[in-house]
């Protein structure tokens, strides 16, 4: 398995610079209970994603982030820092799992890794690439993994 | 497979309540492109999904949510109409497939349906159950699929 690049690097990558296993490390997002209850008023507003007085006697047992906000989060450290590809971060979905609650005082990055590179038959100037990136709090624990199939745009001179 | 519920039903259910093949339909959301750049510039920051002229020259050839947005305003919908669930919508997250990019004029809504349901060996108070979300614009198109498993409560008066 390859070293990961340095964290935050913006290099611009295409899919003839990607092999399996390269690994990737985002910078950080720090949360807090205000951006927690701002998203879920907007998009998910359950007592438990809004209220840390109502939270507590939900299955949560304490205000947690709504799982969209933890994955929109990752996405906006994966467009910044966490996969530097040319053309922009762009997927048609994935298998996405949220491990455990994401909780205000969470600091989030992103750990990426190439788990599959497929060539495109029809598309010359584009493959597609499995990712794994996994979604990490400030001591390690996973909150969210998502493996998406990410489309990737050859480098234009080796196109064709 | 039975009829679904009347759109935006808000008849509150648990997991004893649930069976194979009951089916939901949310109200719906209008989007315009001012919710696409707001969403993408907090969470998404690409040009195809924040600048109309800049998403003419790339993959999307105009301007598109944000799949992460499509996804948010998807769990609005349930939370609001979309699943009348006693305790709330609750998931550890599923299989997620963007079918084709969502555009400033769609207007969304959700139609879901149990695909299974398993009791918890554990947790007598609740079951999980598998559906299937998905999300479509008004000319019927598919936008998105979902297929999250649920944390149900069991009827309190039925737990033990």
């Amino acid at each position: 398995m390859a070293e990961p690049q340095n964290r935050g690097a913006r290099r611009a990558l295409y899919f003839d610079d990607l092999k399996v296993g390269d690994r990737f490390i985002s910078g950080e997002h720090a949360l807090d209970a205000e951006q927690i209850k701002a998203f879920a008023r907007q998009f998910d507003p359950q007592p438990f994603h809004t209220d840390e007085e109502a939270a507590k006697g939900t299955f949560f047992q304490g205000l947690a982030a709504s799982g969209w906000h933890t994955a929109a989060i990752t996405m906006r450290l994966l467009v910044d820092s966490g996969m530097p590809l040319a053309d922009g971060v762009i997927g048609s979905g994935g298998e996405l799992h949220w491990a455990q609650p994401t909780r205000p005082d969470d600091v989030l990055h992103v750990e990426s890794e190439v788990m599959e590179i497929v060539p495109s038959r029809s598309k010359p100037g584009r493959g597609m690439v499995q990712m794994r990136c996994r979604t990490l709090n400030q001591r390690g624990e996973l909150l969210q993994s998502f493996t998406p199939k990410l489309v990737v745009a050859k480098r234009p001179d080796a196109a064709g």
